[in-house]
């Protein structure tokens, strides 16, 4: 574990397969940690208000708390006296909550009814995400099993595809794939999240779901609310072109799906579920 | 304005000016559309209950309010009777708004009370991001005048400084710097708005805002939220290593304030602000 200046952790060794053309070697990596945080805000005295609930890598916590009510306008400049952390009741749990302590009352009112919270999921700690994650979603089914070379290729197959893409080189996109590796679907948005959701609902509309015999291709990096999402969909298989967080394989871990990361030329990571990449294929 | 196969606009035409080395010619480009979008869900007959607004890029609106509710475990397979477009009560947004109707009652209480909306900003429609955000943040100040070769070197110093990415290649980055080109405070997030929240956080208890006479370049690409944080700080000259959204743009040229993207070797496009950028420099 690597620890920020302020202590808390940032990333987390795991252990991958690294496949590099025709060899793999299981070695120790760095993955970046990602955990849910609560902010609050109270003026002298004041019971704290619940603002938001982010999905962050921890350190910098406090500053992350400020700049965020701050740049979202619910607090001007030099209204920050101090910071909390942790939950007085909810010892359990003193990482991943800051409260705002303000010089002047906070005006509760001017945070939106329904604000701030992206995603259902987010516990207080990453446990509590993961048990909503177990509660929801059943571990994915044993799948197919895909050769390295079907692996490699699918980068370039959804390039391929990505029109939208090649004009303005501004959304992510989520591909759908065979086990054979052609290309079922494609979605793009500059919300890789939502790149997702429309490929998901796409196949829940075309009566396809569970995706339990498909893999998934996202453009950019993994977090927890993709393999969520992913899992929630039934899919074995979860490619990336970049890294993952470490919240994001201890969930694909738990839900027994495959993820594929780094995914770049000839060259790949697998985190989690190396069932399902036959290395000699 | 390029469609997507249902119609709505996926991307929006610029002219941008595209520096390439000592070189620099004025071009039209593409750039990813994104708005708000709010979803909505009821069963027959029943009022429809809001869930969620997420910044999406237009198009496949339908698949993106089923997949989400779908993932985010609100709806089941075969719950989605059809869609209803826009709100009958304000025919002004009609493209923005998706009501998913379902076949049995929806269990509005299982829509967390504080959920799913990123973004205080957000509005119904990209025009009432825009009034949010020009209600909030003044114009920034007129600023520095930065040398061409200083922005091109402001890459190599973030990624030197990136002790964390280095590792885990997992972290989108936010950087602070002056107008020579030094860097000032670099911070680091699984999010690439939690990394700005973060550096404009610091500056703020550093009793440094307005960051009037400073430049940020963040590491992926710029959506409105980013230039909102950023104008909210008073930054202004906004760098990015990726392709900005149409929404981004149009939300600094509201500001004043310069954004430069796809910013990577000697090459970069200026797409907004060029008064800020000396390219003789």
């Amino acid at each position: 574990m690597s620890e920020p200046p302020d202590g808390r952790r940032s990333s987390r060794e795991v252990r991958l397969i690294a496949v590099r053309g025709a060899e793999a070697v299981e070695r120790p990596d760095m993955l970046a940690g990602e955990e849910p945080m609560a902010i609050r805000a109270g003026g002298p005295g004041e019971a704290a208000t619940d603002v938001a609930i982010t999905m962050r890598t921890p350190g910098h916590d406090e500053e992350l708390a400020a700049g965020f009510l701050f740049t979202e306008g619910l607090v001007a400049v030099g209204d920050v006296a101090g910071f909390e952390l942790g939950d007085p009741a909810d010892v359990a749990h003193p990482d991943n909550e800051v409260t705002v302590r303000l010089r002047a009352p906070f005006d509760a009112t001017a945070v939106p009814a329904r604000s701030f919270i992206a995603n259902a999921s987010c516990g207080i700690c990453g446990k509590a995400s993961l048990d909503a994650v177990a509660l929801r979603s059943p571990r994915v089914s044993p799948g197919p099993v895909v050769m390295r070379s079907t692996i490699v290729a699918l980068p370039d197959a959804l390039r391929a595809a990505q029109a939208t893409f090649d004009a303005t080189g501004g959304l992510h996109a989520a591909g759908l794939f065979t086990p054979a590796g052609e290309l079922v679907r494609l979605r793009e948005d500059v919300g890789r999240h939502n790149a997702l959701d429309k490929l998901v609902g796409a196949s829940l509309l075309a009566g396809e779901l569970p995706l339990a015999d498909r893999i998934v291709l996202v453009s950019g990096r993994l977090s927890f609310e993709l393999v969520q999402k992913a899992g929630a969909a039934g899919v074995p298989i979860l490619c990336a072109v970049s890294a993952p967080s470490d919240l994001a394989i201890e969930t694909a871990v738990m839900l027994g799906m495959t993820v594929v990361g780094f995914l770049r030329g000839d060259r790949f990571n697998i985190y989690a579920g190396a069932e399902r990449i036959d290395l000699g294929g």
